[in-house]
Formats: structure tokens, C-alpha cells, sequence
């Protein structure tokens, strides 16, 4: 029998929050029996939009936190600051072995900061990569790592690759997950220096598939199912899926208006497009995982509504039973790196 | 009265020469007069061609070359062991004060590295930036370094920004071109060393319209003209572009298949979605200069036709009455960077 999933939940973090974070809760302990959620944050509003559902009293619980960290506030500043804030509190109950994983709606930053500073990183591990799932022609793929650690070193590149392997294998069910590090040119001579010096560290690896390099051109049609880089350039590969993808849809919708052959057109074309357009927003892939920590910790879409929500928390069930984080354990200190 | 601008274009280089090459050539002489063409290639096919058009003898002369350099030789040794090649002997007439530029549509690479090694850097500019145009919702904006040297410094990424803005200023007709640094926020404490080292040399830098961090999401809305990065992470954007763009048109029109209704709709919009997305292709916008050297390098598409030949010829022109070469020895030589 499956044990049970403790996930704390940031009800106050995120543009829908608190409603549609605890709408999420109650449906994913419909779907998944077990699994507990605690609601953290501000006890009245969290229990009044409670109030509206009828759900397994023994399976929600409401821990209070009186404050909220603010989107725009600077991370390591309201992290140490705020110590009565959701995403502290939340991450405390990972911290203490009271929950097994954190979701969070909130600022980037702080569950960024507060992962590493609060829940810790596994012995072994250097850096905690977000690797949120980005959209291919394929289906999706890894995107390791897009946070705030930047100018990493190739034994944190390595790293990313183990922990990628991981996640893909055993969350998402990818066999034998592809892995490569994103170059400016196919061959192993072409790349910067830090390519240069990761991609014989990757060649020795054992136990990821890697595959070589993979150019930006080919990380939308599914090339490699874990894409390693460094944090600048994942930073720039995400947003620029995003602004590349929000502009060539904008002029296509302005175009279709050009003529009114095309707009006749575009009515009879808008649900086929709308699919289309959603199925390529990375936003749908639900939460970006934060790796390599003592516990989960999830990062979900600013905009999430419940049923990313629920995604999200039932992600954390397949994590804890897919013992991923003893997982990561074992493959990072199994064969520590030789380089550093 | 203008002078005469001389082309030395590769009648050798791309999937289309040497046919389109030639044609390209002779309708620049027709539309502009006051321009002259070095054909160079191998004589006996080039002269082929031309008899099948009519021109002028006297602004069309062939130069011959007897070797070629393909796409798939490795850059340097092509460059040092092919004297007879087109790419070499047309970059010869430049170094020599025969022609005023070169235009090719071959081997990137070999292009990259002749421009370096034949025709040779302005004296104070220590690396020649590759810096095509690129789409953007507004129209296009000017991506520089994408070329083959990553690992820039910070004084590399300031003279970068020089020599776009002028390169946008008095060939794209941008008044007072917005200069931005591609960074992972917007604030000057973010990004990684490169950047954070490069922010405040730009902000001192005169005759430049710093506008501060560019975020990658931001560059396909055209928020600055000239996008000032590193060739590794240039060469990531450029690349993503075209990706990103080639996974979305693809899903789309497979999407548009989906129902008889879709169906019926995607015949209305063909015509309005071919315009669109060719708006938004980046080799529509002719060649990508090599800047910084003595004497214009263009580097155009591999897939270019007369059109695109015509028109990058054409630009050449306004590079020689522009006077660019000495507009970027003097905004370099004015101001020397102080960081090395």
C-alpha cells in the first residue's frame, strides 16, 4: 500500500489565491486518497473559501500564517523578514519532516531563496535547479536549470543532468530519458568554455543517456528530453518561448483580420487555434519543480487556477512514491564528480 | 553625386548558385546606378548565366575562382587552403581597395573567419560581431554578437553596442536606436558576471541610448533596436527564433486539419497566414553584416534568391555613402573603452 503524501500548500500565494488554490486542494483529495493537504496562510480566509466545499475534514488541514510575501518584494530580504509568511511557514513543515513537498503559487524569488535556504539541499547536491517542463513538437521536454544561480560550474551542469534523468524517468515516464546540453554547434569542439569543459564531464556520466549537444533550434522539436544549461541561458530560452510564441500568435490573429475572406476564416478556424495555442503554453505543464532539496519543492504558474493546482499536488504523490528524492541521493553521491 | 560602390559577391556561396546569384547581381546594376559587381566564381559557369540576361558590361565583371568552399568544411583549414576559392579571392579584392564589400551566401563559418583573417578588423575593434536583423512585433531589431567568438568581455559587448547603433542609426534609418543588454531581469544587480561587469560600462558609454536590461521575453515585442549579448547567448535567440516559430506555424497548421470546419477555415486564411508568417521569418531581412572590419562583410541566407541578393547589395550602397567603416573608427576610436 502507498503511503501517504503530506503537501504543504502556499494558499496565499499567486493571482487566484486564496480560492482557487483551495479549490485545488479539496479536488485533488477527491481524486487521490492518499494524499493530506495543509492549507497554509491567513486561518479566516482560508477557512471561509473552505466553507464553500464539502470535503474529508481528516485529509485538509488549515495551518495559519498571518503574512504574505508580495510578488515584488526582494526575495532574500522577505524570506529572512517574514517569518510568519506562507512560504515560511510552508516550507518549515518540509524542513521538519511534518509535509513532503511544498507547492507554491507565489514569488519565483522567495521559493527560490526559501528552498535552499529552508528546506536545505541533498548532502552532495551544489546548486537546486528549477526545471520547469516546456512545450516540443513531441509532447515536452526538461528545461534544467531556469533559476537564479547563474555562471554555474560543470559539476553543477553534470548535476542537473543526474537530477533531469531522474525527474523525466520516474515522474513523467520518459524511458531512458535523452540528455544534452544546449550548444551553439553540434560537434564537441564548438561551445563556450563552459560547455567545452561539461561535455566530457557528461560523455563519463553513467546512468543518463546523454546524447551531445542539441542548438536552441531543436529544443522545440523534442531533440533531448532533459535540456541542461546554465541558469542565463535557461532564463533566455524560457522567455523567449514565451515572447516568440506571444508575438507570432498576435500577428497571425492580426493578420487573419486583413481581409474579410481571412476574417470569415478565422471564426471557423478559432476553437482549432485556441487548442493549438494552449497546447504550446508552457504555463500548462503545471509546476516547475525546484530539485536536489530535502523535500519537493514546486513552483506553479502565477495565473494557476484549481485544476493546476490539483495537477500539481497529485505530482507530489508521484514524487514521494517514486522516492525520488532518495533517488536523487543515491545517484549524486553514488559517484560524486571528479571535476569542481 | 555619389560614388560608385563596388560588390564583390560570391557567385559560389548557397543552395541557389550559382543561377539566383547572378540574376540577384543584375538587377542591382538595374535598379541602382551607381553600383558595380564583381562576380567571383568559377568563370565559365558564372559567364553561363549572365547570357541569360541583358546588362551592362560594364558594371558587371567576373572574377575567377576556382575552388569552392562547401558548408561542411571545417572554417580555418578552408580559409588557409583554398586561395583560389570564391570566398577568399572575393575577400581579397576588399582587403586590396578593389571592391568596398563582399557578399556571400555560403559557409558562415569560412565567412566568419575570412572576414577576421583577409579582410581584417578596424584598428581599436577587437572582435567583428555578427549582427542580423531580426523580427519583432514593431518590425525588427538588430541582434548583436551572433557569430562564432563566445566568451566575449565586457569592453567586447561595448563596442558591440557602438557599432550597432550606428549600424541601425544611418542603414535602418532608427533615429537614436534604443540599446539594450540582454539580462535575466530588469533590474542592473541581476545577471551573470558578463553582464553585471557590462552594465555599468554601457551606462557610461557616449553616444549610445542605454535603455538598461533587456529580458528575452521583451525581445520579440521590439522593446530595443539594437539587442547587445554575448555570441553564445545570441546564438541561442537567433536559433530559438527560428524554432519556436517553425514548431508553432507547423503545430498550427496541423491543428487547422483537426475538423471539416477548421478545414474549410484554413483555405479562407492560407493567403493571410503566408503573409504573417513570413513577416516573422528572419532570413526575409537580407544579410547580416560582420561588423567592425575594413570594408562590409554580408553574410545572407543559404537559401537566398535574386531578391534577397539585390536587396543586400543595395545595402551595401548605403553602407559606402553612409560612410559606415569610418562612422564606426570613429565612435571606437573616439572613446576608447577603458576596461579591457
Amino acid at each position: 500500500m502507498a503511503e501517504f503524501t503530506r503537501v504543504a500548500l502556499d494558499a496565499m500565494g499567486g493571482d487566484n489565491a486564496p480560492g482557487e488554490i483551495v479549490k485545488g486542494a479539496v479536488e485533488a483529495v477527491l481524486k487521490e486518497r492518499n494524499v493530506q493537504v495543509f492549507l497554509v496562510g491567513r486561518e479566516e480566509a482560508v477557512r471561509a473559501e473552505l466553507a464553500k466545499h464539502e470535503y474529508d475534514k481528516d485529509r485538509i488541514e488549515v495551518v495559519n500564517a498571518a503574512e504574505v510575501i508580495e510578488m515584488a518584494e526582494p526575495p532574500v530580504n522577505a524570506i529572512r523578514k517574514k517569518k510568519d509568511s506562507s512560504i515560511v511557514v510552508g516550507m518549515k513543515l518540509v524542513k521538519e519532516g511534518k509535509a513532503d513537498a511544498f507547492v507554491s503559487a507565489g514569488s519565483t524569488g522567495a521559493v527560490l531563496v526559501g528552498g535552499q535556504v529552508i528546506v536545505g539541499r541533498i548532502k552532495g547536491v551544489d546548486r537546486a535547479p528549477l526545471a520547469p517542463l516546456i512545450p516540443t513538437a513531441k509532447g515536452f521536454s526538461l528545461l534544467i536549470d531556469c533559476g537564479a544561480n547563474v555562471d554555474a560550474r560543470p559539476a553543477h551542469l553534470v548535476q542537473f543532468a543526474k537530477m533531469g534523468s531522474v525527474y523525466m524517468e520516474h515522474i513523467m515516464n520518459v524511458r531512458n530519458p535523452k540528455v544534452g546540453i544546449v550548444n551553439i554547434g553540434a560537434e564537441e569542439e564548438k561551445g563556450n568554455a563552459l560547455v567545452k569543459e561539461t561535455f566530457p564531464l557528461l560523455r563519463e556520466t553513467k546512468g543518463i543517456n546523454f546524447t551531445g549537444s542539441v542548438e536552441a533550434r531543436d529544443i522545440p522539436y523534442g531533440k533531448v528530453d532533459v535540456v541542461v544549461c546554465e541558469a542565463f541561458a535557461g532564463n533566455i530560452i524560457l522567455k523567449l518561448y514565451e515572447g516568440v510564441g506571444g508575438v507570432l500568435i498576435g500577428k497571425i490573429k492580426k493578420g487573419l483580420m486583413s481581409s474579410l475572406r481571412s476574417k470569415i476564416g478565422a471564426l471557423l478556424i478559432k476553437p482549432a487555434l485556441k487548442q493549438t495555442v494552449k497546447a504550446f503554453d508552457a504555463s500548462e505543464y503545471g509546476g516547475a519543480p525546484l530539485l536536489g532539496l530535502n523535500g519537493l519543492v514546486v513552483k506553479t504558474h502565477g495565473s494557476s487556477k484549481a485544476k493546476e493546482i490539483t495537477n500539481t499536488i497529485l505530482q507530489c504523490v508521484t514524487f514521494k512514491n517514486q522516492r525520488i528524492s532518495e533517488r536523487i541521493k543515491d545517484c549524486i553521491q553514488a559517484e560524486p564528480n571528479a571535476a569542481e
